[in-house]
């Protein structure tokens, strides 16, 4: 079936969590015909969605036939998605075996960057996540909580200079800084680990800062804080939780601003110049 | 008594391990008057040097009498220092709480600094720590252990460029690499939990790398492996234990060549140029 007479289509490979409908919402909203390739139940996902086919990680082939028959240029992904399945023996059709065996490696990036090549070579072009979650990213300034003095404002900025110089290494994207010391940096642990070892370290008062590499590939993932990192925040009795404003997303600022107050935790966006407070 | 008559005396302030009892002996036989302040016990100097002093951190002034009685013109710092006590109300004498009351806060590096411009303004310079430890830095090179191939290497490399910059942002001395990925970063935990915590997460085969920041200030200590580093990275199982040559201490090396080559663990000195394996 020819697209022209339709809306342009738009393929969502959609993992858990909540933002496959997000910006399935969003898409629809922005007038994309939306077809959500679902990895996790779609339990999720809006009725409005114009199709759902439930997709195994190991099945390419199907994928790209239904790409094609759909007409669908541009393809997003969102949400988590476990590659565990890959090293325990997954079962692989023709072509992902043929995809895996073109990557350098099994690094997440040269996945990605396999698959997107591939992609690309069959005229489907892979789309940054930004582009449907707009919304979503944290504006620069405070955004929930008490207002914070400069003293702490300066850890937060510190940690924001830390987190960019690491991502440029290719290291991690959250630092938790107190009295102008970095206390933590994540590398493989992870954000949550990084935040508890940092908060433990550092007693009340600290600031966690998460922030992208400048370089950050927005077609793969995007860094993301809710209600779960503010529950961290709180326990470790943070007094900051930042991020780098338009580059993070903040998820149910509604939640996130009831508990932020109720903990008397900041949460603030930091933006390239002043007056982001 | 004036000094004119006698070798130019060295006053070393002494804490634990046995870098004071190196130092001592380097000192000594390059022809200082060694007078030793010891705050651990001074069991192991050795039984030449000039005089032994036991000091406690909280009594500056007889300290400061002794440096002028003696004619002592330049200090030297050696060996571990707990300034736990400074903060459970140990006892402090004027010339101690004054200059406290001088130090902007209580971090290692601001103590040091303001006690290294009182004895400045006394006509007292603080020498730099490897004027006397010029034998026991690492040397460029293959070092223990068997010889390793350019992939290992490789990820030594990139955890040397990893560490100067994490050394360039004040962070830390020590980082964990696999596969070309930084699996930990050291901060306030500490070199051997970062050690720990990296082989855990990496598995076998990963390098541990340590190099001080390029603004490091030697006088107030300088970065030592030794066979405690490499005990615990057997433990782990890394291949590598590399360090930046010259500027890194490598302690017993007897021991650590013997106990590196029964881990199967390369200990090398990475320099700034090429020819370094």
């Amino acid at each position: 079936m020819a697209p022209t007479d339709r809306a342009p289509a738009l393929g969502l490979i959609g993992g858990a969590g909540v933002l496959p409908a997000l910006m399935a919402r969003e898409a629809q909203e922005a007038g994309w015909r939306v077809v959500v390739f679902a990895l996790a139940e779609p339990a999720a996902l809006p009725s409005v969605v114009d199709r759902v086919i439930l997709f195994r990680l190991g099945d390419v082939g199907p994928l790209l036939d239904t790409l094609q028959s759909e007409g669908i240029r541009h393809l997003v992904l969102a949400g988590g998605v476990r590659k565990d399945g890959l090293f325990q023996g997954m079962p692989l059709d023709g072509v992902a075996r043929a995809l895996l065996d073109q990557a350098p490696d099994w690094t997440d990036e040269s996945l990605l960057r396999t698959a997107s090549a591939a992609l690309e070579s069959m005229g489907i072009e892979l789309l940054d996540q930004r582009r449907f979650l707009g919304p979503w990213l944290a504006p620069a300034g405070h955004l929930a909580g008490p207002v914070v003095d400069a003293g702490l404002l300066a850890d937060a900025r510190r940690g924001l200079e830390a987190a960019r110089a690491l991502g440029r290494l290719s290291i991690g994207q959250t630092v938790v800084v107190k009295a102008g010391a970095v206390v933590a940096v994540e590398a493989m642990e992870g954000t949550d680990e990084t935040i508890r070892r940092g908060l433990a370290l550092a007693g009340p008062g600290a600031s966690v800062v998460k922030a992208p590499a400048p370089g950050h590939d927005y077609r793969f993932d995007v860094p993301t804080v809710g209600p779960d990192t503010v529950a961290r925040c709180a326990a470790g009795q943070a007094r900051i939780l930042a991020v780098e404003a338009k580059r993070v997303l903040l998820l149910d600022r509604d939640t996130v601003a009831t508990e932020a107050s109720r903990a008397g935790l900041t949460v603030i966006g930091l933006g390239e110049t002043a007056g982001d407070r």
